[in-house]
């Protein structure tokens, strides 16, 4: 069983991945806050490193590595922007790192983690192929896996986040993020119920990839059942470390339709004139459409990246 | 003859407009001063009221009304940015405004200025038709005319820009804005060149609406020959008294091409994740192309505003 992170370990998270990472801006809308009557404060994760937070958590798993580990390579499967991230906290830190991809990732995600110095092996397009390509590197490599979230020191430097944000907004009533795999969920709940005792902590999902709430309903990790929400940071199901953290201190998690998540993505555009991705307008469509309860109150919202194909935006088949 | 409106004037637009407009931030990216081996600070105007700097000129003139004069209310004639700046600067100030706009307006045009609680008057879509629903307007109601650029309280407003700009990075080299009608580029200039005597400042332009180019090397106002540049905020032709302030004080004025434009204003949205419009894009294709000299050096750049229909982006088509 992997060890569950504290406070402690995301305080050390902030000062390894200081010298690397932005510590992003904390954003204000007049529009939002006349629309929910809420006070809300957008973390922008969007401005961070490679594009998204995953860039904190992948930073500190590697930088917690030792001279030797890391001198044999990382290794890590994924199209997406934890691909990037991986890429990046390698080359910073001075490693060698292979991204195993599916080989119809898109070519512009294949030219970014290229781009960071990455060398990729190409699998066939299914979890299992993916995980035996990355066993087999490690098998003769002895390179380090890092996995996107159910790790300790991933989940520890994502909650980063959150701890900035307190540290900046220390009055804030509750904070809400978007649910994935769950990294980025167990680390904000361990900073922010520590920093803050009494904070509530809600997640947002899209009600095509329910399964986060449908594993806390049944207790047991519950599999995504679609991969189709336009969402796609949250097409992944919770693993054993993060679901545990998650079950045990989430206030509230629900879910939203794919309509409100475009139409709040558009609405962030068009008034804040950030790009943010589609997994970032889940939670605040969560507030828009009111699926939790926030009039007056001071909310934070994790932005959690901005990486998005301009040449293919979700309403432009509307 | 309008008067030169100097730095002082824009000292006393910038505490006048303080109340009502945001001090926008200043953003940097690693990737550009990778690509240009210059340092590049983005002066951010299109996280301004309205979303473009055309706030700050409509609020100093506004402001400066007598209550008398604001009694009477405000005219303008504009499609573009003017017409939300001077709507919501007429509404902060509890004035009355008319919006004279062209019957093709865009509908989401039409509804954000309506949506700052101006009147919108409809025109045939000339400039003859423009002119002559405003003067009657003018004529019937005693109100305000508020010229787009060709103003020196507008010219002070958009000089609060560099001013702040400026004052958070003094040891800027240059600067570099595009050139429309003149207002930006005149406030730039007059701020500028007396904070900091020494700075040059750079004016870009369209190859497709050269006229400000043309007008320096005719030495008389030339008129923009053409309107289907995709920088939209840059159709206009200078004015008397912005031309007389241009001819006087720009260091040089360079044009781009619109493939550049096109091409910088997408590499901004997937670099640094913030929506600019196609005009903010214009002085960044001038230092991508090397048309101004920048090696080394500490470049400020004004990026004008954030509007764009997002349904139709320019590379939509390509």
């Amino acid at each position: 069983m992997q060890e569950t992170p504290s406070l402690n370990d995301i305080i050390e998270a902030a000062e390894r991945i200081k010298p690397y990472a932005h510590r992003t801006p904390v954003l204000q809308s007049a529009w939002f806050n006349d629309q929910t009557g809420a006070e809300l404060f957008f973390k922008c994760e969007n401005f961070q490193k490679v594009g998204a937070f995953k860039f904190r958590g992948a930073c500190n798993a590697i930088g917690k590595l030792s001279e030797s580990e890391g001198a044999r390579g990382i290794v890590t499967h994924s199209s997406g922007n934890h691909a990037q991230a991986v890429a990046l906290a390698a080359k910073l830190n001075g490693y060698k790192s292979t991204i195993v991809m599916p080989e119809n990732a898109p070519k512009v995600k294949v030219d970014a983690v290229r781009g960071y110095g990455a060398e990729i092996v190409y699998c066939k397009s299914t979890i299992d192929a993916r995980e035996e390509t990355a066993q087999a590197i490690i098998e003769k490599t002895g390179a380090t896996f890092i996995h996107p979230y159910n790790h300790p020191d991933v989940i520890a430097g994502q909650g980063t986040s959150a701890k900035e944000l307190l540290e900046e907004i220390p009055d804030l009533d509750a904070i809400i993020a978007p649910v994935g795999g769950g990294g980025l969920m167990s680390g904000t709940l361990i900073a922010a119920k520590a920093m803050k005792p009494g904070i509530r902590v809600f997640g947002a999902e899209p009600e095509l990839a329910d399964d986060a709430f449908r594993s806390l309903q049944s207790g047991k990790i519950e599999p995504v059942l679609r991969a189709d929400t336009i969402a796609d940071g949250l097409r992944t199901s919770l693993g054993g470390l993060t679901f545990q953290i998650i079950q045990t201190h989430i206030d509230d998690l629900v879910t939203v339709s794919e309509v409100s998540i475009i139409r709040e993505m558009r609405n962030v555009w068009e008034r804040m004139k950030i790009i943010i991705e589609p997994s970032c307008a889940v939670p605040l469509a969560a507030i828009m459409d009111k699926k939790v309860e926030i009039g007056g109150l001071k909310i934070g919202i994790i932005i959690t990246g901005g990486n998005v194909d301009l040449g293919k935006l979700p309403w432009d088949d509307a």
